[in-house]
C-alpha cells in the first residue's frame, strides 16, 4: 500500500509499503478514507522524538472495515468506523474505570497516513458510525480520532464546570478543541491565547469570549486583569512545554486545576507553587474511547463541529507538504485523502 | 505570658514573652485552653526550615475570646472558640471559591503553644461551640483547629468517592485523619500504610480495613497486590517527602488521584508518569474554615473522633518534652494545656 513514513527529522515521504494484516484474532484491518496529520507528529518531524528510519507514521483515520480477526463479533466487513488514536479492549480494570488510554491491552494505531491501517482490540477500541458519514461531516468525524477528544480530555481534567472562567494555552488543534469543550461543559468566559489570526477565528468560532495574544509574563498579566486579578478557574495546557505549563499555572486561582495534554517535554512541575495556591494538575492521553460516544452525538446533533479546525486538504500522495504546512503554521491542521 | 519559643533545632523553651495585643480591628485575642504540637513544627525542630531565634511557635489552639476589636460583630469575650491555624477574612473571591488558605488577607496563628493567641480577621477565621466542649469532646474539637481538616482535606484533594479503594502514606496524626476522612467520605478499603503499632491501631479504629508496614518498593508491591494489581483509586500524601509522593504516585491507579498535604521538602513531580497515568496531584495547605462547620458537627454528633490521635498531654511547661516525644514518634500528637 501508499503509506507515509519518516525516515530522518523533515525528511517525510509517501512510499510503497507492506500492507498491515491480521495478527491476532482480535485485530481488524481498516481501509482508511480520511487521515491526517497530529501536532504531536511534529516532534519526531523536529528532531525532538527518536525515529526508526522508514516507519510508518499517523495515528489519525477513519474509514471502512476491509477485514476482521476470528473473535471481532461487533463489527465486520463493510462498517464504517471512528479509530481512536489508542486502542483499548473496554473490558479491563482500567477501561472500566474510565482510563482506556491504560487499557491492559493498549495498541495504537500506526498507519493512519496511508491506505491501510491495523487496529488491535477492535471490538473495544472501534466505535461505528452506521452509514459512512456526510461529506459536510467528514472532518468533525475524523477530528474524533484524536483532536476533539483530547481537548475535551483537557477541559475534564481541568475540571471545568458550568460557569467557569477558562483559559486555554496552545492555539493548535487541541487548543481550540479545548477550547470547544470548555465551551460545550458551559464556560462563561474562555480566554484563548492566541496570537494567530486565523486561529484565534476558530477560538471564537468554538466558544472563546477573549483572546489574549500576549506570551509569557505578559501574557499572564493580560489574563490575570481580565480576571480582576483573581485567576481563572481551569487552565488547559494544550502544548507540552515548560513555558506554557507556567503560564497555565500562573494564570490559575488558588484551588483551580489545570489540565495538560500536551506530550511533556522539558516540563517541570513547581511543587511549592501547585502546595501554595492548592492547584490541582492532572492529565495524560486522552481516553478516547470513553468520549467517543457522547462526542459522536454532539456531532451528529449538529452542535459541535471540531472539524473547523481542518484548514487544509491534501491528497495522501502530498503528505511532505502536509507536514510542511503545519510544522511552519500555515496550516492548523492537515487532513489526507488516500 | 508563658509561651514557647524556638531557639534552635532541637532547641525548646518556655519563656515569659509580651502578651499579644490587637494590632488591627478585625483581630481578636484568645486565652489559650488547649494548644497543641504539630509535624511540621518538627521541620523547624530538625533543622529543615529557617528559624527566628526566640520567636513562639505553634500554630493550634482553642479557647475562649479575651478582646476582639472594633470591627469584629460576631464574637465577643467569653465565647468559646476553634481558632484554624490559618486566617481569612472567608469573604474574598479565593475564600468564596473555597481557597480560605489563600485568602487575600491570609494569617496565621503564632503562638497557640501560649497562654494567649492573636487571630487575625476574627469574625471570618473564628468557629464558635456555643458553651465550651465538653471534656470528653476536648481532643477532638481541638483536633479541627487543623490535623483533621488537614486529613480531610488530603482526601478531598485525591478525590476520594465512595466506594473507592484509598491508601493513605504516612501515619503521623494527620495521615490517620487522612484514614478517618477517607471513611467518613465512602471508601470502602483503606490501606494504611504504617509500621508502629500504636498508630495501626488508631489507624484500624478510624476505618483502615488494611495496614500495609512495608516501605519502598516492598510497601508499594504489597499494596498493588492487595489491589490485585491494578492499584487504589485514591492516594493521600501526607509526609512531605519524595519517598512519600513516589509510593503515593506508585500505588495509584491509571486516572486515580493523589492528595498530597504534607509541606513538600525535596518533593520532585515526575511530570511524565503521571501524564501516562492520567493521575492528578492536588494539594497544599488545608483551608480549614471550609471544612470546619461540617466537622464539627460529625464531632458533636459523635460521628467522629479525631481527638484518638492524641496520646500525651503535658502542661504547657513541658513543651520540650513534648517536642522530643513527637520527635523520636514516642507521641503521636501531644496536647497542651496552659
Amino acid at each position: 500500500m501508499r503509506a507515509t513514513t519518516i525516515h530522518a527529522p523533515g525528511d517525510i515521504r509517501v512510499e510503497q509499503v507492506p500492507d498491515p494484516v491480521l495478527k491476532k484474532a482480535t485485530d481488524a484491518i481498516v481501509k482508511v478514507t480520511a487521515g491526517c496529520i497530529c501536532g504531536s507528529d511534529l516532534w519526531p518531524y523536529r528532531g525532538e522524538n527518536p525515529i526508526r528510519p522508514g516507519a510508518t507514521i499517523g495515528h489519525e483515520c477513519i474509514g471502512v472495515v476491509e477485514e476482521v480477526g476470528s473473535e471481532v463479533s461487533l463489527f465486520r466487513r463493510g462498517d464504517f468506523v471512528i479509530v481512536p488514536f489508542c486502542h483499548c479492549d473496554n473490558t479491563c480494570a482500567h477501561c472500566r474505570a474510565g482510563a482506556q488510554s491504560a487499557c491492559v491491552n493498549l495498541g495504537m494505531t500506526s498507519s493512519g497516513q496511508a491506505e491501510y491501517a491495523r487496529v488491535t482490540q477492535a471490538d473495544g477500541s472501534l466505535v461505528g458510525t452506521g452509514e459512512a458519514p456526510p461529506p459536510e461531516l467528514l472532518t468533525s468525524v475524523l477530528a474524533l480520532t484524536d483532536v476533539m477528544p483530547t481537548g475535551w480530555h483537557a477541559a475534564v481534567s481541568a475540571g471545568v464546570r458550568p460557569g467557569d472562567t477558562v483559559a486555554v494555552v496552545g492555539d493548535g488543534a487541541v487548543g481550540l478543541c479545548g477550547v470547544l469543550a470548555a465551551s460545550v461543559l458551559g464556560a462563561e468566559r474562555i480566554i484563548a491565547m492566541s496570537r494567530h489570526e486565523s486561529r484565534q477565528q476558530v477560538a471564537r468560532a468554538f466558544g472563546a469570549t477573549h483572546v489574549v495574544a500576549a506570551r509569557g509574563a505578559e501574557g499572564q498579566a493580560e489574563v490575570l486583569e481580565l480576571t480582576d486579578g483573581v485567576g481563572v478557574d481551569a487552565a488547559l495546557e494544550c502544548v507540552g512545554t515548560d513555558d506554557a505549563m507556567s503560564t497555565a499555572i500562573a494564570v490559575t486561582r488558588p484551588g483551580g486545576g489545570v489540565g495538560f495534554v500536551g506530550v511533556p517535554h522539558g516540563v517541570q512541575l513547581p511543587v511549592r507553587t501547585l502546595f501554595e495556591k492548592n492547584i490541582g494538575v492532572r492529565g495524560g492521553m486522552a481516553p478516547v474511547r470513553r468520549y467517543l460516544p457522547e462526542l459522536l452525538d454532539l456531532v451528529t446533533a449538529g452542535r459541535i463541529e471540531p472539524g473547523l479546525v481542518f484548514d487544509l486538504t491534501l491528497p495522501l500522495e502530498q503528505s511532505p507538504e502536509g507536514y510542511r504546512a503545519m510544522d511552519e503554521r500555515r496550516a492548523i491542521k492537515v487532513m489526507l485523502q488516500p
